[in-house]
């Protein structure tokens, strides 16, 4: 039914900002290389999403299993649980916080909320996909500040302000570099950006950093009215599947970002299960435990195969190999997903997701296997 | 940590459309009531969120508890086994159908694709609330056409037709209302729609139409291809809770609703749910017979009362009721749920949801001794 004229046609019903998009590129399925290949589900390694290999909360499993039942049920649109336990672990009022469908909807709402054409938008290079799609899809324009050895220079964002700037992404540790800027470079930074201006901090792998190098960012909203903190379900909690992020920020902000969100953005089993699983300390330090062990595990690997890597804060690590496009060919044929990151400007790394260390050992064989070949 | 102030300050960096928003209200949770009323759950019957009271198909609740250790892992984000299914089902190409976060993710994608500031937005008065919202989120002008007898004036669209017009949202039934377009009114107004203005076609509600009344526009897609119909999985098929609803429509019109569209919107268990359902024609066609035969308890029901109403050919009703707002609080107050909508220009109405058997007679009984105290 489509032919080129009625394409062409159609295409000019949305605005040129949003032809002009290139949509995310998340990593492959299993099921999809599955179809692709030909190869058993059960055969494939996923090391492509920075998932939590351990799986979910065995608590929160329990709850959403119980939970079922009510699916015909529209979710809380207020999520007065999941508010009540967020508000009570990270001492802010249930007025600071916005839901959102994954981190990734926290970072739209923020953009949508607050962003008109024209307006600037601060990031890195090398930063999150995301930032730019957003930045995008509401017609602002992207401001790119080159990085300083894959990490964010904050004193470039602060020279590339202009009257028109509105908002700045800072990805703390930052995907897919795993670079992470110092407590006290970021507060620095934060007291320079001028309050009409606002920042949001993307602290996705927050749960993977040790005591010492974990965000005290939380401590500082009441300082900085202008930061909005992102966090998710999705890594160390296990729930990418489920879709559950949420933001904490001044109220008078929640209040804004709240007027754009759809009233049902978080289904009922993710309200059910974050609840949980953010009383399960226990398992998020197995996941940070893990994640420690296997990081040792690859990062050693990619050494002894003579590959250079950028060493990660998250639960994810990039690393330099020739012909990266041809390995990660190669790698899908052997049933191995890994990130490809040319898209992040990064055509000689790959990204590999931490896994079990039986995933790592694959890995690492297989990798060791392509590059002997 | 917020004073005047602060917050007059902070709001000013939301633009004025976003600023002017009145958020949607959904229906009052079963909890929330039971917390404010000091109520039992068990004690509450909710009629006011046009639900399933069968709850879900059971075909559907067994793939979705065998799902569930699979949450760690991101869902496709291209939905390829609920597109394949959709695709049969309806006779389209894959290549054709958005998934949404539920079909309000849809009315939203085609806002933010397809309209910029100053474009206006035709949708009838008494029209489902969302449409204004998401027009007014994307800094575009909403039109209303007053209703007669509560149901669309499709010849008054066309009158209010101007250069600035970029969409049409058209509700098929339409909720809070009920009213049903007949098709040959409707093809006839697709014919007198220029093909540079899109028309979002919103039948959340068709699978509790009778054969003769169900929707023919899928197959109108190859001739109006300026056609977008949304439908949703909230409501024949129970699944409110997991969010989940599609659109179909040309292809060209598809790829750019998925440029706005967030990569992961639609999660795991939402997409199994959605998948299953669609093979389970026993269930719908039970929910369907549940509906017509509860629809003739309530409206006897309510005729009994000397209460009139608005003829629904939807899973709902609207009644007239003398002070809508004093007997909505008493109704609450015997933990009975309904709708006001008052905030649709009816305020003299309320919604009730078709419930279980039980649940309508509750509604009735409780109405009946609140009208006669």
């Amino acid at each position: 039914m489509s032919d080129l004229s009625s394409d062409t046609i159609l295409s000019a019903l949305a605005p040129a900002n949003i032809r002009a998009i290139a949509p995310y590129q998340g990593g492959k399925p299993i099921s999809e290389l599955a179809r692709e290949m030909g190869l058993n589900e059960a055969d494939i390694v996923k090391l492509a999403s920075n998932e939590n290999p351990l799986g979910m909360s065995p608590k929160a499993q329990m709850a959403v299993e119980e939970a079922i039942d009510d699916i015909a049920r529209y979710p809380d649109g207020n999520s007065f649980a999941l508010r009540d336990a967020v508000s009570h672990k990270y001492g802010v009022a249930p007025s600071q916080i916005v839901f959102g469908n994954g981190s990734n909807d926290i970072l739209e709402l923020a953009a949508r909320a607050f962003l008109s054409a024209g307006d600037e938008v601060i990031y890195s290079q090398h930063a999150f996909a995301v930032y730019p799609l957003v930045t995008q899809a509401v017609g602002a324009t992207g401001v790119v500040v080159p990085a300083i050895d894959f990490g964010h220079d904050l004193p470039g964002f602060l020279g590339a302000m202009t009257p028109k700037t509105k908002l700045i992404f800072v990805a703390n540790p930052n995907n897919p570099t795993g670079t992470l800027i110092p407590k006290a470079i970021l507060n620095d930074f934060l007291r320079q950006v001028p309050k009409n201006i606002l920042v949001v901090l993307d602290e996705a792998y927050d749960e993977y950093l040790s005591a010492t190098d974990k965000s005290e960012a939380i401590g500082w909203l009441s300082e900085f009215e202008n930061l909005i903190i992102s966090r998710t379900f999705s890594k160390a909690y296990g729930l990418a599947g489920l879709r559950v992020g949420f933001g904490l920020m001044h109220a008078s902000l929640a209040d804004l970002m709240n007027r754009v969100r759809q009233p049902f953005n978080v289904n009922n089993l993710a309200q059910i299960a974050a609840t949980v699983s953010l009383q399960d300390d226990d398992f998020v330090a197995r996941s940070y435990a893990a994640n420690q062990a296997g990081m040792a595990q690859i990062t050693q690997g990619l050494t002894q195969l003579g590959l250079s890597y950028i060493p990660s804060f998250g639960n994810f690590v990039s690393f330099k190999v020739t012909n990266a496009g041809a390995v990660n060919q190669a790698l899908l044929k052997h049933g191995v997903i890994v990130r490809p990151v040319a898209n992040y400007e990064m055509p000689d790394y790959l990204r590999v997701s931490i896994g079990l260390f039986s995933e790592n050992a694959r890995f690492l064989d297989v990798l060791e296997k392509i590059l002997k070949s």
